[in-house]
């Protein structure tokens, strides 16, 4: 279904951020391999440094009422990370009504190859309940497409 | 899209295995319930489990060539588990060509309410290199649609 | 300097409560065994279980105010879990001034062998301050010794 | 017992490694700090960065037979770390008999404020076997007291 090499991908998406980090050894699983989870942590991780950058942290959030609260997930396993890799991580987000939905590719900084592609859609609950997401659309505002 | 009931959906669903275990209280995060990808962990321990009463343990299968990869995951969230929850892990699996397709739910087991609802796909390496599934189907014939 | 072997130790120590649990393949590392991290997991999730039987949830401590807080972990490694074994949690619980210490012992199940012996220090936090531990002492007080 | 501030043991322990890395927000826990057993990724993360410094990744030294063995932790939790925080890890080594020694130290980046300390040994398993630990400490020579 998918005739496009994930080269070309890495090409055409319009990441609007990057971040990279180590694989930690203890994130190895029995097969040698950092296990399946980890990267829902990796994204989750990169998710969080963005909104940093975008000028908010997830507890500055947190004070103001915003809860963003991820309600799916969608990941293919590419090629495996090692011990000693490091992980280029790149996203871009556009919304969809009231869900942010994160495109999020991690390689392998130092082969190029794509290790994970996933998309996250999340809600922002404002005092404990679902919104419409316009707080978020205003700090994403510059990113979104 | 989805018109009909979570509820009406856990009683139509044929699963062929359920587990169940305790949430543990460092799963929680910071926003008091389990992180979000804690998820991927019930739902490979519930595998894990599946396959041991599949008659082949994980470490079994490894010993025999056979490793059961991990090559796509979609999960949805639905209601979150809290310190204190027991989990009630059903599922049922179908082959899909060299695929191997888990549909795994997690419910709460005391209010009844869906967790998360997931759809993973596995295929098994055998001596290092994809196979077309024939080890682990005999492995699973019993449970297979 | 131990001149007691571990069997005669588990006969003499006067464990308060036991609880039991599964290991799960996730927490295996790549040398095959449960990671040394996730020990402190089983420690903690032991303790919480503990503190539910004495009465107390760690989440209705906090409705109450009160934050156990660890201070201080020793851990001796004797012998590795691995994938399949079930643990069998045990410990006892001392005051020594504000401090609660706690003996807690993993052993394997069907094996019997003694994996990790532990002490672990914690204290109380009232209101976000140190306390003598009067509250936790009353909660504790029919295991204390 | 110790008479000297946690400032002037920074000035005079003469750590041999320093690595640094950030908190990662999956690590907070429902207290809003870093869990207790994170800490003791962040130690066996350092350890393992410091063997690949010293020429020897831990996978390397699998693959020369030899498997580094934790056998007991002392921790002690101080202050604890935060969302957004950066650890500065330090640490020194030494030998007593078969066992390296690490001494490990992790401060707050920003605030130079102390926030674990532990002493961590490990035995050196040479192709199953418990070691004399000679080749660790021929990788390690030039890091030993």
């Amino acid at each position: 279904m998918r005739i496009i090499s994930d080269i070309i991908v890495f090409a055409m998406a319009n990441y609007v951020y990057h971040t990279e980090f180590a694989v930690r050894d203890y994130e190895i699983d029995s097969e040698g391999i950092v296990n399946n989870a980890i990267y829902l942590h990796y994204l989750e991780h990169s998710r969080h440094n963005f909104c940093r950058e975008a000028g908010f942290s997830f507890a500055q959030m947190k004070e103001q009422g915003m809860i963003p609260v991820v309600n799916r997930i969608e990941v293919d396993y590419k090629t495996p990370l090692r011990s000693g890799d490091v992980v280029d991580s790149r996203l871009w987000v556009e919304m969809r009504g009231p869900r942010f939905v994160f495109h999020q590719d991690l390689y392998n900084r130092d082969t190029g190859n794509l290790a994970v592609s996933a998309v996250v859609s999340v809600v922002c609950l404002v005092d404990g309940k679902p919104s419409r997401g316009e707080m978020l659309a205003q700090i994403f505002a510059r990113y979104l497409p």
